[in-house]
Parts: structure tokens; sequence; C-alpha cells
């Protein structure tokens, strides 16, 4: 079965193409600028790399655009665009609608009614879903939502402390995102453990962050709540924050509500703190420079992660491992040092010289450290394309 | 010295009166329904206990009428009100203006300023303090906000990840209240362990509820953030919240931001949850026969605090010693229990015998547990007093 996994952008389109009968990726590519006057169109199939430049006006039309290069007759990996068994969507949101679905009306009203939640996802992929409904009327479409993993985390841990009927009648609860990437990290460190009666703490730190805890491979709770702007700092969303602040934001500043709330979800996380950069490379360079802010993002972020650290030993009383995966946490090994030192009240001895190092999946905990440290690099296309997979081979 | 501590509401006067000299409690009192046709003032001075009813049309006849009932000729405790040397109020917040000082028009400005933070205190607060600046123009006021225990907060611990000037420019940071309990609970373990060198994590339970993370004495952060409104639940307010919730709630309730906030600092929290009581007693009870939404409020309260005792213990990494004080945490053996157990991952063992019965000053931790535990009831009022004498001696 072969299955294209969609990453979408308001503007942009990224793509891989797995062969799901070996798991092996056959394709990547993708194409920015969508609707402006002249796109780039990337496209890897193997070792043969191409890029071309056309206009594309939608994303109905880089997905066509994209099945030519796959299908070109040369270089191309795909016999025809029939070949092709469903496209894979990580959608973020929609609400009680959540799990691994086909793209149908409710699904897309889904999205549309939850804008509010993930404004830089939900409405370019509804538009996106429709677009190929109407240009691809036989392509089978498949929505893993990102909510779908944190499905087992226990009420207590789910619920805010609102009226009740708020979250039966509007769905204000904590959902949890970023699934596919904590169920791949679930699934990996079974593997490598040789067993999946484990209690891991899954710590996915890229542009956008969070921590999952997990228990025998179900998550018992996820830092992102109702949507993906809280718990940790992000690259440059806020994370958590006091909803209190806001009337004296608007009092002081002039602005509307949803101005700030653009600020918090653009204009803040690393990126507000430091002044500088949401990247945490850039932060790194810029703080051993001596820039004080750079410094003080990166102290707050790290300090946001070793506090949910804690959280999370709570919940799962201790934790077998604690991963890291995700930009950062597979290759900063500054902020893993600043995570894994001072935790000696809970057994966790970080090995410096093997953290200093290591950029691959790999362990870097003291043999004697009563919690394993791992860093495992995720793959969270590979679960979409497994997921659709399974759904539609049973429909 | 002889200090008059106050505590308001916007319709009631509540006081304490110490002499300092002794820091001996000479009387306690209070006025309710202050501007309706008739109030009930009551007072106790040692075993002598006097009830009466008036018309108090401000709080500043509130406090004439008190101090009439304090200097009465053979009940009193007072040869006349000029022996008062000063009222103390635990105002709650007024930004930058933190710490413990005189009650001046920069302070008022600054309670009315951030009114929003604390609708049910800040504004009474002011508007008493005004009244009664003309009423006794003799009689020094003294502030001690509830922020200040935690201005030894590091930087890292007090910034959202928000830009940079909404901190510096507006006060947008986690400012941390139940200063004055945390405070007396620092100074009481200190006494109990015979050090202060110590790491203790001070719970206080009530209608309100807070952690704080101490080292040395000093706060290293607390639970409340930038409004006494988020962290752990509390009665009727909400605790943490994502502030991205909002515009669902206002799309999906076609209710305005105020009115919805409204409901977060009033309807939320134990109460919310449960749609039965924000009062923990009631709750347990009810949850005893069955009511589920008191069980799960319960079991949110429950984890929310062991999710903060997690993420206190890596601050501190580690600690010697976690408090639990207020209404909740002096009476609730099963609050206390369920926070306590299973946390084997930090060596915390609980006597499940011994905390059944604790509702005083003790300890209910195993001999062999990593962490001591301790009830410890607070004194609030004292250590208001305390801080209104030492500025009042110093000026």
């Amino acid at each position: 079965m072969k299955i294209l996994v969609a990453n979408l952008g308001s503007t942009s389109f990224k793509y891989r193409l797995f062969d799901l009968t070996t798991e092996r990726q056959l394709a990547r590519g993708g194409i920015d600028r969508i609707g402006g006057p002249e796109s780039r169109c990337t496209v890897e199939i193997g070792s043969f790399k191409d890029e071309a430049t056309a206009h594309v006006p939608d994303h109905a039309v880089a997905v066509k655009f994209c099945l030519e290069q796959l299908t070109a007759p040369e270089t191309g990996c795909l016999k025809d665009a029939s070949e092709l068994d469903g496209i894979g969507f990580k959608a973020v949101m929609a609400g009680a609608l959540s799990g691994v679905r086909h793209v149908d009306d409710a699904l897309l009203a889904g999205l549309e009614r939850y804008a509010a939640i993930a404004p830089a996802h939900n409405p370019p992929y509804a538009k996106a879903m429709r677009q190929l409904q109407a240009a691809f009327p036989n392509l089978p479409q498949v929505a893993a939502l990102e909510t779908a993993f944190h499905e087992t985390t226990p009420p207590e841990l789910r619920a805010y402390a609102v009226p009740h009927e708020w979250q039966t009648q509007y769905g204000i609860q904590r959902w949890g995102f970023h699934g596919a990437s904590h169920r791949f990290i679930s699934q990996r460190i079974a593997e490598l453990k040789g067993r999946s009666d484990l209690k891991v703490i899954s710590c996915h730190l890229g542009g956008s962050n969070s921590l999952c805890a997990i228990r025998d491979g179900k998550s018992q709770g996820n830092t992102l709540g109702m949507s993906p702007q809280t718990g940790l700092p992000h690259n440059n969303r806020v994370g958590d924050f006091d909803p209190f602040a806001l009337p004296v934001l608007i009092q002081e500043t002039g602005k509307t509500l949803p101005e700030i709330l653009d600020i918090l979800a653009n204009k803040s996380g690393l990126l507000g703190l430091s002044g500088l950069s949401g990247d945490v490379r850039d932060l790194e360079e810029a703080a051993a420079n001596g820039h004080e802010k750079a410094e003080l993002a990166l102290k707050v972020f790290t300090q946001s992660i070793r506090q949910y650290i804690g959280a999370y030993l709570t919940v799962l009383n201790g934790a077998d491992a604690i991963v890291f995966t995700g930009g950062i946490g597979e290759n900063s090994s500054r902020i893993r040092k600043d995570v894994c030192s001072q935790m000696d009240f809970a057994g966790i001895e970080i090995d410096l010289a093997i953290n200093e190092k290591l950029r691959t999946e790999g362990k870097f905990s003291t043999p004697t450290s009563k919690i394993e440290l791992w860093v495992i690099p995720t793959n969270e296309e590979l679960v979409v394309a497994r997921q659709t997979a399974e759904l539609l081979s049973k429909s």
C-alpha cells in the first residue's frame, strides 16, 4: 500500500511517500509560496533530486504537480497516480472528532469550529482538503488527529477546573497534541528495551514543544492543553500563560483580544523572551557571546521542561526512561545537560561525555542512573502513514 | 507596639489586634454587610465575647465601631484609640510596588491599576484605605503585599514567555501570592528543625490554594502566577487555564470576555467541576456517597497538587520537608493521603495511621521517609503584624 503523508502550511505543501509493505520512504518533496506568482517544487526519490518552478495557485494544484513529479517516466517512483492508495494528514484538532478518520463534512466542520485553537493549521488544512476532494474525488483522504494518542489520558488529568458543561458541550479540556511523535517514541523505546510495560516521559523539543507521560504505551497526559499554544514555551508561541493578564494587557496596550492572542501565538515563546530568535541554535550562540535575554530564554525553557518532568514523575510514580526527540531534543546537548543535571532526588545521572556528542539514537545516562536517558529521532510521518494504511485496509 | 491587622471584603471587615511586644493576639472581631441597613459587629477579647448590630455605611465607620468595642471601659483591651500604633493590610498586588510599604497615593494607584488581577480584593482595599486616611489621618496604614515573599524568585521562574517589554512595562510576570502564609511556614519549619538551610515545599490549601518552593527561607517560586486565579484549582477560581480557549468560549457561548473571566473567577475551580460546592468537606462527603463529579473535582485537585510538588522537587533538587497548611491542608487527611501516596520515586513515605488523625502541628511521614511530611497551622495575620511593626519602628 502506498500512502502520501501531507504536511500543510497556509502557503506550503510538504509530503513524504511511503510504501507500507516495507515501511520504506519512497520519496519526499514540497512546494512553497502557494498562491504566489512562482513556487519552488522540490522532489527527492532515492538519490534523484529535482527542483522546478511553477505557478501553483492552490493546494490541489500543488498535489497535482507533485504527482506529476512522482510519476515522471524516467525518474518517478509511481507508474501512475492511481497507484497512490491514499493521502494522510497530520491534522491538529477537531474537538471530539479525534482518532484516525476519513475526511468528511463532519471533520471539516470540526476543523473549522476550532480554528481559533490552531489558527496556523486548522484553516489551511480544511481548505486544502476541500480542494483535494474536488480535484481527486477518488483519492481517499485520512486525517490522523494529533489529539488521538492522548485519548487514554485519565479524566482527572484532562479536565480544567471550569464548569463541567464547558467540557461536555464545547470541548474545553486538555486535548494534547504531537500525538504521532509521542506514539512513535513510545513504540521505539519498547522495541529498544524489548518490553512494553514501561513508564516513559517523551520530550518532543523542536519548533513546537511538548512532554508526554506514557504508561504501558498509553498516554497519561501531554503538556499541550486545549490548544497547541500551552505547556512549554515554543519557538514563537507563549506556552503556559495566565488568562487574567489579558485584561491588563488590553488596558495597558490599547490592543484588542485578537491582537493580544496573535502576539501570544506568533511573537512570544523563545522569540519574545530573547527579542532575538525562536531558534535554540541562535540563542545558544548568542548566549555564549553574552546576550543576556538569549540566556534567560534558554533558562526559562529548561526550567519549564524540568518542572514538567517532575510533574510527570508524580503521574507515573517514577520512570524507566526519559526520551528526547525533535530538532532540539536530538541536537542540543546543552538543553539536555541543563534539563538532566541536578536531578539527584530522582536518581537521574547523566553521562556528560556521551551527552556532549550524541546526535542520533542512543542512551546518555550512566549505568547506575535509576532512569535511563535516551535520544531517539522521531518519525511522525511514518506513524501517520501506518495509521492511514490501517484505516484504509479496514474500509 | 499594638497593631490591628485588617482583612477586607467588599462588604466585610475582619481584624485581629496584636501586641507585638509579646506577639500575643489581644482581640479579634469583624463586621459584615457593610453598606446594608444593619450589620453584625462581633468582638472577642480574651474570654469576653460580644455582638452588636449597627448601621455601618462604609469601612471607615466599621473601623470606628470596632475601636469603640476595643476601648469600651469595662471590657476593652485598649485605653483609647491612640494606643493603636498602626493598621496593617494583607494587600494582594500592586505590580512593582511590592514588599511592605506605607499606604500612599502611589500604592493606591497601583492597587487600582491591577484591579483586574484581583477583582474581589484590590478595589475594596483601595476604597477602604482612602476612607480610613480621611477618617483617621494620624493612624499609620501599612500594606504588606502578598507578592513580597516571592521577590527572591529567580528570573527564569518568574518570566512568562512573552515579549520582554510586557514584563518590564506592564508587569506581566509570575508574581506569586500567599506570601504571608508561606513566610510563616518557612520560619516555623526552621524553628521546628532547628536550622534554616532547608529545602521546603509549602502547600497552602484552603479556599485559595498555592504551593511555594523555598530554599534557605527564600521563595523560589509560587504556583500563583500573574493573578491569584492561576496554579492549583481554587474553591471557585479556575487555576491554570489556556487563554486560547477564550475565543472558542466567546464563539460558542455568545458571552463577552469579561463575562467569561467572571465565570473563571467565581464559578469555576472545585465548584465548577463538581457542580456542587467549592468546599472540600462537602465534596468528600458527596464523593463518599457516590457523587461522581465531586470525586472528579477532588482527583483533579489532588493531581494538580502532586504535579506541582514534582515540579518543585526539580526546582529544589529534592526537599527536606513538604508542609501542609490552610483549612484543607490542616484538616483533610484524604487530600494529604492522595497527594503523598504513590510517590516512592522521591522516597516519600506517609504514615497513614498518623495522617488519619493529625489536625494540628505534627509530622506524618515514616521515620525512613527521605522527605518529611508536616502539618503546620499558618498564621498570616501575625506575619502582617510583625511586618507592619517592623516598618513603623524604622520610620
